[in-house]
């Protein structure tokens, strides 16, 4: 029976788990859970995942949540993913693994924190709210400070000086490139200092296109509705277009 | 050369990395990070953690922190530690993955959220916040909810219905125990209408004496220091006797 994946390409973490199977040639069916219409609070959704998050996978009698989880298992599970995703080696994987730990109470928490509160709000029927925006925004820059500093520190283009991306390159780019839904001058300035930032995007897309740039479609999408909505004054919901 | 863990016991992944290792029986120094002086913040501990943060473990040329892949990691690499804590198993083993990461986001930061705000922000220099605290709350009780509902729904005393311990209950249990820093009728509140949550904690404790007791003893220190406090109006500050 063939992996199913559960997501919404509006979410981050589904966009990393769908990159990663089209990378590595995984067969797998692609099953939408629509979060601007609330498929991932569906009793039949909640079924696959309790807790209502997307993504989630069933790969024939086993369910999985949480995408971190899920690409560590995609990596050991499916025999031709190559080494570099998630390293057989103890240290190397340790490390793989304190990045993605850390990545939950600072990138993410600050990027979707941002995004959400300062953008995306509205159209999950939720106001927008500048000091909560403000405040992610703090926890956002001082995430790719640290993302340069201490991440990119060593001589790969990659996280922790590597020459091939890991699971954790994956997943922290796709967190980021939800910024691509922001106004061209608010995404400036946040991603404009972090030039090393930048770069790494780049080489994690180029290691992963055609896959990368077709996944994101979406986001493009979106932002050009966003843009028509604040020139309409916010006429149209976000919602009923996505 | 013997393992370090740095760490400082009033930081709830700590505890779990101390206890995991006394449990296990792996040799090591415990170096305190006194995190009321700030100690993590220096640029001593920087060079073992640039991020600042406990725990954090060097063993021999390897430095690591993240307290989740510190636990993976000694799992790992010391032979004698049972599989229980972190199995071989492929599937097992991501399901616990699934339970670690589901951490970050909701228990931790309603654990860590509530007891900053309501309780331990003037120790460390910083106001209380009652809009924080409450909104915290919500998270929190909605984490132990899930708990019961979701990760312990299973035939065993453990999470995903397990006999045995993983690493996965030594980390939610120490982070639900900085509960014990609130006065009582607080606690009980939280905790009170979670009785399969007690039983769970009482099962961990049980299965890791009497390093449990032993590594939790500082937090009973500070709750009798914070009620001193409260009886005295404040007047004498707790970090300077942590």
């Amino acid at each position: 029976m063939k992996l199913k994946v559960f997501a919404d390409r509006m979410s981050q973490p589904s966009r990393a788990v769908i990159i990663f199977c089209k990378v590595n040639g995984i067969d797998f069916e692609e099953v939408k859970v629509d979060l601007s219409k609330r498929q991932h609070l569906s009793s039949e959704f909640k079924e696959i995942n309790p807790m209502g998050k997307v993504p989630a996978i069933v790969d024939g009698r086993f369910k999985l949540f949480e995408s971190h989880a899920i690409l560590i298992y995609l990596s050991c599970a499916f025999p031709g993913v190559p080494d570099h995703w998630y390293p057989a080696d103890l240290f190397r994987r340790a490390k793989i693994q304190s990045v993605l730990d850390w990545h939950h109470s600072n990138l993410r928490q600050g990027a979707v924190g941002y995004v959400l509160n300062s953008t995306l709000a509205p159209a999950l029927g939720r106001p927008l709210n500048p000091e909560a925006a403000a405040e992610a925004e703090k926890l956002l820059f001082s995430s790719l400070t640290k993302i340069e500093s201490v991440w990119l520190k060593g001589k790969g283009r990659f996280l922790l000086g590597g020459f091939q991306p890991s699971v954790g390159d994956l997943s922290l780019v796709c967190e980021i490139m939800q910024l691509e839904v922001l106004d061209e001058e608010d995404r400036d300035r946040i991603l404009g200092p972090h030039k090393k930032v930048q770069q790494w995007i780049e080489s994690t897309r180029n290691a992963t296109q055609p896959h990368f740039d077709e996944v994101h479609k979406v986001l493009i999408k979106v932002r050009t509705l966003l843009q028509a909505q604040r020139s309409a004054s916010g006429k149209t919901p976000l919602a009923s277009k996505m």
